[in-house]
């Protein structure tokens, strides 16, 4: 049986595969965040000419579908390939900056309904 | 006793924190791709001008560490929003996109050492 | 009087300016392509939320005229710098570009109007 | 005789050429700059692995320098189209950015010189 995948062990998972291919040299944070920008710009050109609700329906086609789900991958690898290089939990990080958020824009709470 | 934070725990808070100010009829995919890129630039931005070997050493300084680690935060909260209105699960699209690159890339054997 | 400026003349412009501030380290290829797609992302970042319409009257409000217009010029200077350091032409590029797409994707003719 | 190509009929050609295929209707300043970006990233992707010294020596290898001056062409189309859709001149824009950057960044004078 095959247990979901747990994004540490991705992120072993893609240190190990750069490793054994001698890509580290490759792997400055400089490089990996201009590698990341790229692959974030191949999901914008999926849907640069898109009206909002075609944009919302792209799964249903499977070709796009499993082009999105690709560009999607891409991103979250580089992005845990540069917290590994850089030392950086992202699920902390992204912990952290939720908490400053609730700060800095309160929810409307029951009162504030008209 | 705090836990560590989980991927599906975090992406539900972002889905809850974006429905309490009725911001979701902004969150289509198409903005939400562009916000990424827009995120992942803001990375781009703390490296445009630093050296291979600047750029390894940019957690050295407290005030750059919290900014790359901020930006880290937000890039990884657009695509687990993304995720989220495109049901796509992100740890299994990347754990079948390493699967692929293991055939595309195989790693060189003990035997390929000269 | 003050003539229109040329591209040429400002592109000299731009190569005086960083050369009078010894900028010219900074200005490898690779830095100048990243600050480019820092700048473009400028510009993506303040149409992010406008919905298509919304987007087609950003210059009515002057403040956001005036960011839209700041975010080109960083774009194009960016652009020309980039050009200046490899030695590209950049009209002549995009006149052979244009001639290339015209014959890529043909006009539709008076025949082909049902 | 070819005459050098002017930046106002480039960008004349590139408004007969969407007007012949019925392309306005893709061509919101939102789509536009989402263009721009997608293409300044393509530009990145050339020199995203490259060191410095590589990144400058990029022009060498005709192959990548056809690949280059491609990617720098579509962005000034897309640039030249956005102008054209919000009714802002380039060139104006640009030379009033270099004088406010002027006065932001004074150049260093002889006396300034250890």
């Amino acid at each position: 049986m095959t247990e979901h995948p747990d994004l540490a062990g991705l992120q072993r998972r893609l240190a190990e595969f750069a490793a054994a291919r001698n890509w580290q040299p490759y792997h400055t944070p400089k490089n990996l965040v201009a590698a990341l920008s790229v692959e974030a710009s191949e999901l914008v050109e999926i849907f640069q000419w898109l009206t909002p609700q075609e944009s919302a329906r792209v799964m249903d086609d499977p070709g796009t579908a499993h082009r999105v789900t690709d560009e999607v991958a891409d991103v979250l690898a580089y992005l845990l390939q540069l917290c590994e290089v850089l030392g950086i939990d992202p699920l902390t990080a992204l912990s952290a900056k939720i908490d400053r958020n609730e700060h800095r824009f309160p929810a409307p709470g029951p009162d504030d309904t008209p």
